[in-house]
């Protein structure tokens, strides 16, 4: 009976992608409610409300690193389903996963704001990025053996995805060796890299990756 | 005209489908809400805070349970919904209390990690498991009798739907049985249940299941 | 050129169905944030605990009166959408206000719950499920005379749709004037209507309504 | 390979229309968190309970002021994608970012409503609604010169929608100078240049905006 209830469940893409567009939804708007506004008790004037707002300054950047991780992963994962021609249950594990590793998304990046110059918030917030790479390169690897892929898909698809995602951990894990240094420093090279991500720059050497 | 109206209202499986996205989105992304990070007060070194995230342990525990739970009932009302070919209104109110005590799953979670050795908080956790696989079981058999489910769906799906309910639930009350004696005990046994539907071993007796 | 935009905005259901469904789905799983756990302070036993849980009954009769209301708009709302062929922008417009005021429903249920004994309280409950469904008529009205609705859709259904929310507003509004008298009754009494329109009894006197 | 990944990521307007959706439902329903219930401690008899809430009136208006801007933006980003045949990698980020400003709307709300008196956060709340109409106008300036616009899309829709955008943020940024006068002007000024874009009046001086 086991084997008649897998081989029926979970076979539709677009519930994954639904469910998928409300976690990265939610994730998204819950960001912005740790950037806690000044005390009111200590605001008395227009120039220290705005000194109040200027003390945000390291959750604004925790919050930016976080918008842009979601966004790097909510295309990527896309990107990945825009190319099946269909779910098995085990896929739909598989990017459950992915997914539940994307709601503590919140959690590390309160944890980054909040103790900014500790390695060991530093490293779980990397920690988040590098099990949300795994998750979503399991995702590939077993939609390809479980030829869930489209017939029609670009046949460079397959090792564009996969090698995407392993340069881009790599760099990460640069940053988190940079962070060891000075945890200043890895949170800004990985600030970079994301940015790369984003805007896709011409530069040839970058452009490679 | 109560008849006109209840034959018209509630016939689109697709919203259903969609408001159960949204809801399971966003109780799996309010669960890691439930992590405290430790206070900022208590910290002054790397040591401090690793201790601090360490004693997050029970709700860590309670959050990878209530995730794989979630991830399971959302898994298994999809099964159901993709196989009918249309809704009515019962079968649409039937689902909204099956997602209502979804939405309850966050307090449940709550409970349980902060009195995690008192029994009335495990076993109001396990009765809100159990209402929600009721519930679910209620939706397929109305939906069965009201001839809703799809004519090409594998005819063994019925059964095994059924079966799938009624194991898991029975593993579950056994849980909450040996909570009785113990609540570590329960949670443990509950957790290594849901592991196995998760990861579906291919360990001929629990196949069978 | 505001001819122009306002002719080619907001022309998909689809849309407005996705945006409700988001917006229920949020607001269902708010409501449970406002059942409040017992503090950990006062509890030494399992009997505290219960008492604890006993003593959040108010706000479970609130979370039950509200998770009502809200299927039964949900329902209502959707059923209005499955019978329009397009929108338009205004019919968006009237639907942003019906979300609008669907979204004032948590504030509404922790006034409701926190001030129980209260009539100021009861009575912008009531005024809220009050102003639903004015917005929800509203929008089938418009619906009909921008001539949106589908020219498939049974004959019966407009004046269905109309009659059902005059008929479960003349109830809500005398369940308010129960308030005035005593707010526990007003309460029973609208938890009596909803139960009605949930599980539709097949009493004839009901039944017509 | 950045060229081959950089192709095929990010060409579902679906996608983008979810996300969206989903974001705009958690925002709307997020913002009413900020209105306060009065403490319970103060309140002792229906007229306290009734001040209690009269208090409430600038956070009142600051949310009514919130959710037409929210209803706008949702509305003119619809409008766009409708016209769309498909997305690409670039257009996927250009939504991401008009997302990513969106959610710092209950943010720059509750800065609002928590000072309401002060110049800075009313100035933080304008720049909140020029950012998402500079992100969404870069939308749309960026879809048509990729040629990502529907060939059937009419072709008054291009202008109609960045004069739409011009006109109105022209109008914030009066208000916004107001705002350098008095708060409470600007604010009010703002209030009705949106419900203009409402209710869409008749007047046709304002009708040509």
């Amino acid at each position: 009976m086991g084997v008649v209830y897998n081989r029926l469940a979970g076979q539709d893409v677009g519930r994954i992608a639904a469910l998928s567009d409300g976690i990265f939804a939610v994730a998204m708007t819950l960001l912005v409610l740790d950037i806690h506004l000044p005390e009111t008790s200590g605001v008395h004037s227009e120039a220290e409300l705005w000194a109040g707002l200027v003390a945000l300054a390291p959750r604004l950047v925790a919050w930016l690193m976080s918008m842009m991780t979601l966004g790097i992963f909510w295309l990527g994962q896309q990107t990945q389903l825009n190319h099946l021609q269909r779910a098995d249950r085990n896929l739909s594990w598989l990017h459950f996963v992915f997914l539940a590793v994307i709601t503590l998304m919140p959690f590390s990046t309160r944890l980054l704001a909040e103790f900014f110059s500790y390695r060991v918030a530093f490293f779980l917030y990397w920690a988040n990025i590098l099990f949300a790479g795994l998750a979503l390169m399991a995702c590939w690897l077993y939609a390809e053996r479980a030829r869930l892929v489209r017939v029609d898909a670009p046949p460079e698809i397959a090792g564009a995805i996969c090698r995407r995602i392993i340069y881009a951990q790599a760099l990460y894990a640069f940053g988190a060796a940079l962070g060891l240094v000075h945890v200043g420093l890895g949170v800004a090279f990985i600030l970079l890299v994301q940015l790369n991500y984003v805007i896709a720059p011409k530069l040839p050497i970058l452009y490679k990756l």
